[in-house]
């Protein structure tokens, strides 16, 4: 295994993030066994296990877990060009206005609302973003706002 | 693998919430292995993933990625006596105070804030709680507020 170190070699700065500007930050295809292996070890809830289940729920359909929808945007951060060299998720808000389903590819886009240099640790600072994951159809699956630590230059 | 449904049938209905009354929802505790396995699939950070790494980060050691916190806090939800018929996640609000260490017990609680019949949807309510995970040295880990969608009960 890497020691970490190099994968974030090409990660940018906070001096690098441009507020106002939206980016398109990767994309990614939740398989059927992918969607019912992630919420068999962490939300078996019937809807996002078993197909007849999730047609007879309020998603009408077999859907991810939120927990996993929220890991899929992180998994696709993390192989992004875009990625920063980031310390904390400080917080977040999440909506999850439409469900993801199997095999639908998902694209993440992401845009810095505002930055500021952190007054409690030198040498980083905080990043505002909104994050949005949209399905083939156009129809956004979460939307989340969230605040983290990144470091400035050295 | 069973077909989801058994799974809930000691669940709770909507009407069986109690608003202001906190519950302690159940406890996990995440191995060193279980943080790695996590992050390297989902949130491939250095501080996520390599112990060296996280003492040079801020969190001042290896720590669990948000992701997998709350994951770990929706696995610990579904294992409780006092999970509920829910039908979907509608939004959420997450800060994370404190880092999550390996073998560290976490402990989840829960309050209901306020419950409302859905007018959109007839047979489900809305639950508004918050939920709180501490470690053992009573360190909020993980607060959240969300709002989620229960069946009444037919």
């Amino acid at each position: 295994m890497s020691n970490g170190t190099d994968v974030q070699n090409t990660a940018g700065y906070y001096e690098d993030v441009l507020p106002g500007v939206e980016v398109e930050i990767g994309r990614h295809t939740p398989s059927r066994e992918e969607i019912i292996r992630f919420a068999t070890e962490w939300d078996p809830q019937p809807f996002h296990i078993d197909e007849e289940a999730g047609r007879n729920s309020v998603m009408g359909g077999l859907s991810a877990s939120s927990c996993h929808t929220y890991s899929i945007s992180s998994l696709i951060y993390s192989q992004s060009e875009a990625k920063l060299h980031t310390a904390a998720m400080l917080g977040l808000q999440m909506k999850f206005p439409a469900p993801v389903r199997p095999d639908e590819e998902l694209t993440l886009f992401e845009i810095c609302d505002r930055k500021r240099v952190s007054a409690s640790r030198p040498g980083f600072g905080v990043i505002s973003s909104r994050t949005t994951m949209r399905n083939a159809r156009g129809e956004d699956v979460m939307v989340m706002e969230s605040n983290f630590l990144v470091r400035c230059r050295p």
